[in-house]
This record gives structure tokens, sequence and C-alpha cells, in this order.
């Protein structure tokens, strides 16, 4: 008998059925990042159904339905998930509780255990590693104790994280000596955290990587990212990245992907150093550091990830455009007009009421010229 | 005494300030045109607020506000007309009682005037001519006899045309000799028409006309459109029309914008034949055949729109890419799978429930390249 090499039939992962056109995206979270996922759902002619706690969401002005209820109002949650297609989300702390409830309803696309990954910086790192990716010294800490011995591993200058629930600069402490240490403990309200050792890097940059159901993988251009005080101020493509960096940062991008089976658009932040690429941080959803795509690509980060949740095709990823993607946070707001008059700015603002010191209000996507190799 | 040129300042009209970020456009009509716009509003941080006799628009998909009534219906027009801070429409056909509430209310723009000119083809063909401008021969009938005389005037081939009403093809009926005048006639139901010669064209081209509260004016490269069975297939750019007569095109628009006192975007369609440029329509709002813009420049048609109607400076209508804009029209959306799996592709579907012959559910910018002289 002749021994073909032939796929178990068993063995092929059943390939999801595209959403047809008209389906509902469900959308847990009704920030700026589901305001824009709504619209560019809105173009592949998709409805969308936001989930938010919050009262007169950003997303809502643009959203088919809104509910608003907590993320422990087990009817509203049941009642959201059988109203829709498919369950996606801006933000990775939803609480497991929730997503219990919404699992049995539609399929969460990305999948929980990129939640569950990406909520946990101590696991998210360990995770990375297992992948064979290089990331910064680091050290779990759960007490005084823990933090004296991960002083002796890490160093300073190095930076304490509460291990959940930190974003844009919070819940985060800086040790410049190992006198600083009950300070920093203090800083990060005694929740378990990590140590990090402060990374000697040239730049930082992230790759925006969307993965299909079917598997496969479609890539934006790395882009270049600044913080201020904690919070992304810009992003500039292209980044100052040699070609066969471009590629590895790309390849670890996939490779996370990969090893989480993820469904959707993905932002993995590295450092660049002298010796090459530390993977940073993941985040299972579309990033800022990805919002140049809306001027810069024919298919941005947003519709890509509708397009993968929804098992579309994934669309072209290439660059037409260079481009430099600035925050306006807080009073940024005021230079509206200005900003405006500029035939080089594209303006993207969020709807938000409110303007408060360091929130993100809207973003200004400056184009600097046609991409170099743009044929 | 000297006599200085100054200007009287009774005479310089006031220019209105701009609405703030987080304002409510009004939007009289509830089709993929208010969709786009209220897409396209948010972008700039506005909320919309739509207006449809019909249920479940599409633009309400994607809208803060949808109010369900009939322009006949005061009391619903009166509660939209304080609920927002302008009022535009996304179709020419509003009934002047509807007009007649709104403008006590909020700005109507593009102005009344634009309306009363573009509902009706003969008035709308004295003022092109009042223009200074080009159009093909033609006549005014309301009755067999009218039709007689104008047949001897303007010969055969030649088109009869509702003045009102018409839209894609509809309303209109062929005449290829003088027997065909009974039926031409039964055709329009007797309606208020004009007889139009063919014109021996080479091509058709439109070109897409902003113009500001200040009386700034930008324009989109004319695009050249192919129907078919009366209804726009495609819109192809850049046109194959040498650099004097793009000029040309660009000032014929921009007279009649002028002379309007216009604000907003506009479609002018033209006839290109061997002795010139011949302007065929006007259309007092985005139009179909500026889709393009979408993914051929930083600033849509439709944004494009709303900074004009906001009082906001224009944005640059510099095209960035070659795209040929293709409607899908009815059973069209069987291809959408094919079309969404070509990287060249932009694809934006409407929304509409349900597919029928004719009916426009949505279109592809497909990007062809660069534009040639993008740097």
């Amino acid at each position: 008998m002749i021994d073909f090499d032939t796929p178990d039939p068993e063995e092929i992962a059943e390939i999801p059925a595209p959403l047809p056109v008209g389906a509902t995206i469900g959308i847990l979270g009704g920030g700026q990042l589901g305001r824009m996922l709504s619209v560019a759902a809105s173009r592949l002619g998709m409805k969308t159904h936001i989930f938010e706690p919050g009262e007169n969401p950003p997303a809502g002005q643009v959203a088919d339905r809104v509910t608003t209820a907590g993320y422990d109002d087990e009817a509203a949650l049941r009642a959201f998930g059988e109203a829709v297609d498919v369950i996606t989300y801006e933000f990775e702390n939803i609480p497991t509780k929730a997503l219990d409830i919404l699992e049995e309803l539609a399929p969460i696309r990305p999948n929980r255990e990129a939640l569950r990954i990406s909520q946990d910086r101590a696991i998210e790192k360990g995770f990375i590693q297992s992948c064979g990716l290089n990331i910064a010294p680091h050290c779990a800490v759960s007490n005084a104790l823990d933090l004296m011995v991960a002083l002796e591993t890490v160093g300073v200058p190095s930076i304490l994280k509460t291990r959940t629930l930190g974003y844009d600069g919070k819940g985060q402490a800086r040790l410049s000596s190992q006198e600083d240490a009950a300070a920093a403990l203090e800083a990060v309200g005694n929740a378990p955290a990590i140590l990090e050792g402060f990374v000697d890097f040239e730049r930082e940059v992230s790759v925006i990587v969307a993965r299909g159901v079917d598997g496969s993988v479609a890539f934006y251009d790395p882009g270049e990212n600044v913080h201020k005080n904690g919070i992304l101020a810009t992003t500039t493509v292209p980044a100052r990245l040699g070609e066969n960096r471009q590629k590895a940062a790309k390849l670890a991008a996939q490779t996370i992907a990969e090893g989480l089976d993820y469904v959707g658009v993905m932002g993995v932040e590295m450092f660049v150093t002298a010796s090459g690429l530390l993977v940073n941080e993941i985040a299972p959803r579309v990033h800022n550091s990805g919002h140049w795509t809306q001027n810069g690509c024919v298919i941005d980060q947003f519709e890509q990830h509708i397009r993968a949740i929804a098992g579309w095709p994934l669309g072209d990823g290439t660059r037409h455009s260079n481009v430099v993607m600035e925050n306006l946070i807080g009073d940024d707001m005021d230079r509206v007009p200005e900003l405006a008059a500029d035939p080089a700015n594209a303006l993207h603002l969020y709807g938000k009421a409110e303007v408060k010191p360091g929130r993100k209000m809207g973003h200004v996507n400056r184009i600097t010229g046609p991409a170099e190799d743009h044929s």
C-alpha cells in the first residue's frame, strides 16, 4: 500500500464561514477605537452594536445600536451576545465572567487566549519568550522581599509595572536606586507587579499585523513611536529601520500571532537595540500606533480588523504615503483650527464631549510625501 | 477729497463663524450619500442627525440620531431643525414647504437657490447659459404642440426629459423620429419636460468642486464617466482630457458655484465635444462621480462637503492615486467575495437590506497606480 502524505481530515481545523454583508459586529468598549472600527465596518456593509458601561460613548455616534450596561450585567450581556454575529473588543481588560457568558452566544475574536495573555504582563512576557523572541530583563514581584530579589537580578534604573490593568503610563513607577523600592511599591498600590530593566534602545517601533481565520497574515510597515509622559505622542512611517530589521520585526509579530492562533489585528511594540529587537508589549486589538494606516494605506487597520474577524480576505497593507501620526491630547484640541487649515493634514477627532488633561481627543495624520517605493 | 477705492462695509457679506467640534449636522435623506457624509462628519468630531421618511435608512447605521418622518410632518421638521446646527441634504428634490420651515431654524447649505435651480431642468439650463457656459440644444415642452415646435428646433435624435424629479435615467424617453413624439410624451407622463438634442460627444466628464463660506474654492481632478442604462457605471481618474480642457472644466464648475453663491460640494457633469465642453447637469450635493476621492485623495468629497457647510477651511483636493470607481448595482453584490479578495480594491457597501435590480448597493474603488505627478 502506498503511503500518501495526506493530511488527516480531523487535523484540518475547519475554517469558519465568512460573515455575510449586513452582519452585525459586536464591539466591547465604546471609545475611539470602537468608533473607528464602527466606521470601518460600515464600509463593508456591516452594522455595529457597541457594549459600553459609560453614557454617550464616542462609538455610539456612528453605531447602529448601543447597549449601556456594566460588564457584570448578565442580562444585558446575554441580549448583546444574542444580537450580534461576532464579538470583538477595543481594550483587553474585559472581565472573565463577562467573556464566559458571551462566548456561548457568538465567536469572540481575537480569542480568549490572546486576552488572557495580554491581561497580565508576567504571563505575556513568559509567552513571548516561549515564542523564542527576546524581551527586556524582568522579574515578577508580589511584595517587598520579591522586589529586593528582583532588583538584584534586574538592577537599576528599572520600572515597576502592575501586572494587570496598566495603560498609557498608569500603574508604573521608576526606580533609580534600591532606596526607591518602598515608594515604587506604594505607587503601584502593592498590586502584583513586574520589575523591568530599562533598555538602552535606539528607538521604539511597532508592527501592526493581521491574521485571518484561514491563517493568512498581512502586515503594515513598522512605525516609529515617540512617547511623552508615558502616552504615545507620534508614530512616523517609514521607521528608521534597515531592511533586515524590518523583516525581523514582521516575523516576530507573525510568530506571536501564530502562537496565539490569533484572528484580527494586533499591535506589537518593540525596542530597537544595538544587539537586535526586544519585544516590549502586545495589544490584542487595533492600536494607536496603527492610526497612520487611515491615510497611508488603501485598507486601514480598522477595516483590516473587521475583515479578519468577519472571516473575509485580508486587505493589502501596502503603504502609499509617508505619514506622521500625532495624537491630540487634552488642550491640543485648541490647535484644531490651525491643523484643519493645513492641506497636508488629515484630522480624526473622537467626538468626546469633555477635554481633560491627558485624554486622547483625536489625532492628525500628516502626509509627508509618497512612499519612496510606491508603484 | 481723495477717492479711495474702498469697499462699502455693507457690501462685505459677513462670513459665518465655523461650527465647533461636537456640532450636529442635520442631513435630509438617509441613503448612501447621507451614510458617507455621516462617516466623514465623525472624522471631524461632529455628530449627525438624519431626517428620512423610509424606515431603517442606510445612513442611520452610522448616525447619532435618526428622525423617521415625512417631509410634510411639520412637528418632526421643527424638532429636527431645532436639534441641529446646520442642515444639508443628499438629494435635490426636497419639498419647498419643508425648506420654508427648516430655514427659520438653522442655516441650509448649500442654499435654497441652488436647490431651486437644480430641481427644474429648464431653469437649470437657463441659469447655466446665463453664466456664459455652453449647453446642448434644448427646448421646454409642455404639450404636444410644444413638442412639435421643439422637434423643429432641436431635431432628432433627441431625448425628452421631465423638468423635475428625474434621476438615474428615469422620466426620460428617446426620440429617433418625429413619429416617436406621442409615445415620448406618454413615457414622461405628459409632465412639463424639455427636449434635448443628442450631443456627439467624445466622452463625459464631471468636476467635483467645493466652495467654502468665505468664497474659497477647491477642486478635484475631473473624472471620466461611463453610464449604462442611464445609471453611472464607472468613473475613471485621470480623465482623458488635455490640460487646457481640465482648466476649462474646473473654471466652468467654479463659475457655476460662484453664480449660486454656493457653499458645499457640487458635481458638474460635462460633455467633451470636438468644439469644446458643454455643461450637462448640476448636482448641488456630493456626487456619485466623486466617490473615487475616498481612495484617491487625503480629504474626500464627503469630508470636503462637511468642512464647507461647517464653515471650516476646505481640505486639499490633490489626487495621490489613479482610481477606477465602479458602481455595484443589484446583482453585482454577488461579486463582493471576489472583489474583496483583490488587493487593489477598496470596497464601499451601503448597508441596504434588500438587493433590487438597478439599485445602487455599493461601489468599489480600484487603485490603478500612483498619480503620475504625485509628489
